[in-house]
């Protein structure tokens, strides 16, 4: 399998976080060419113009979406379970992890997207077509941030991780926003959200983060 | 359980349509209040401002997130199948349900959200904070709908479902974020995406639409 990756980009970064977590060993390309854009051997390949995306050993498959790929590999190295260990379980993972990529993610996006210089003219991603920057999204996205923050400090409460006593892809993606956020986007955790804060610092000591 | 729903709104629709698929008999409520807005006692509730929920029969736990409940509802009740099959195949629908999700539904909802006098000061869900709606994004939704059904057109090809021959939950959120399109947001499926009409078409005679 190749894993194709964007350095630094919260999106793919996530799956690059859960194959270390899962200790395995697949080849990762970083796709990303000057400029910030894509390379263009890999948008020649048919890919959905995203990042990122998982080619199977047949040479020819080539599966997107984050999640798609985390479940897929869940799926063929069970150990450890990072979404999830029985039906309940699993739900919640899911869920949070939903929440995690929607309102993080999804937030960091948004400010990131349409404030950077280098992303002028390409206000989403995953289109050639010229999509300006909006600027009222820059606070909208700051705003959401917050948010993001505060809701996950509540849910976190006294738990070690996102749904409680174990590590799982819901703490991937909420790890993988928030790094964005701090180092790329400069929007601090605020000190009202303590558990958001010692919950971060924990997780930023994990192999898979170095 | 109870699946609590908000009649219309293309985001619970999924899975509204994945119980009637699965024949499933789960008491459902319109949590949809006046003002295009969520009951209170909904709210009361402790849910997270968004639809759909399911709670569980221990009547404490709610679930939210479509594709978490769904997922659920897959491994409680398997037949008929409406995530894939195996594994590559349940990663090909996952990965197109994604895509329906962020491409379809996001589209449409950022052109609706943003353009309905309803929605004046709601621009996003999940939030009591006024956020104002963002003109720009009007035409930004629109563009994104006419790409999703361009990409989807694509992938139809001749097949008979978005993932090849076996009606699955891609063509459901694909299909609920196109019959928003169509019946709130007046954008109409172009001529030259024959294949994505003809699918839509055939999707939409399924009892599970009626």
């Amino acid at each position: 399998m190749k894993f194709y990756d964007w350095g630094g980009a919260p999106n793919p970064r996530r799956v690059a976080m859960f194959i270390k977590e899962k200790g395995l060993d697949i080849e990762t390309i970083d796709v990303g060419a000057k400029g910030a854009r894509l390379s263009d051997d890999y948008l020649a390949a048919g890919a959905h113009r995203l990042v990122p995306a998982l080619e199977l050993d047949d040479g020819s498959t080539l599966l997107g979406e984050a999640m798609a790929i985390c479940r897929y590999l869940e799926a063929l190295y069970p150990e450890p379970p990072l979404m999830g260990t029985d039906l309940l379980d699993r739900a919640r993972v899911d869920m949070w992890e939903r929440r995690a990529d929607m309102e993080g993610i999804g937030a960091v996006g948004e400010l990131f997207r349409n404030s950077h210089p280098a992303f002028e003219g390409r206000g989403l991603p995953g289109r050639a077509e010229r999509i300006e920057q909006i600027p009222e999204l820059i606070e909208r996205g700051r705003a959401r941030v917050g948010w993001f923050f505060e809701k996950f400090d509540a849910q976190i409460g006294d738990h070690e991780f996102v749904t409680g006593s174990r590590f799982t892809i819901a703490d991937i993606t909420a790890f993988c926003a928030t790094g964005f956020a701090i180092k790329v986007c400069k929007v601090q955790i605020p000190e009202s959200c303590g558990n958001f804060q010692r919950w971060f610092d924990a997780v930023s000591t994990r192999p898979s983060v170095l």
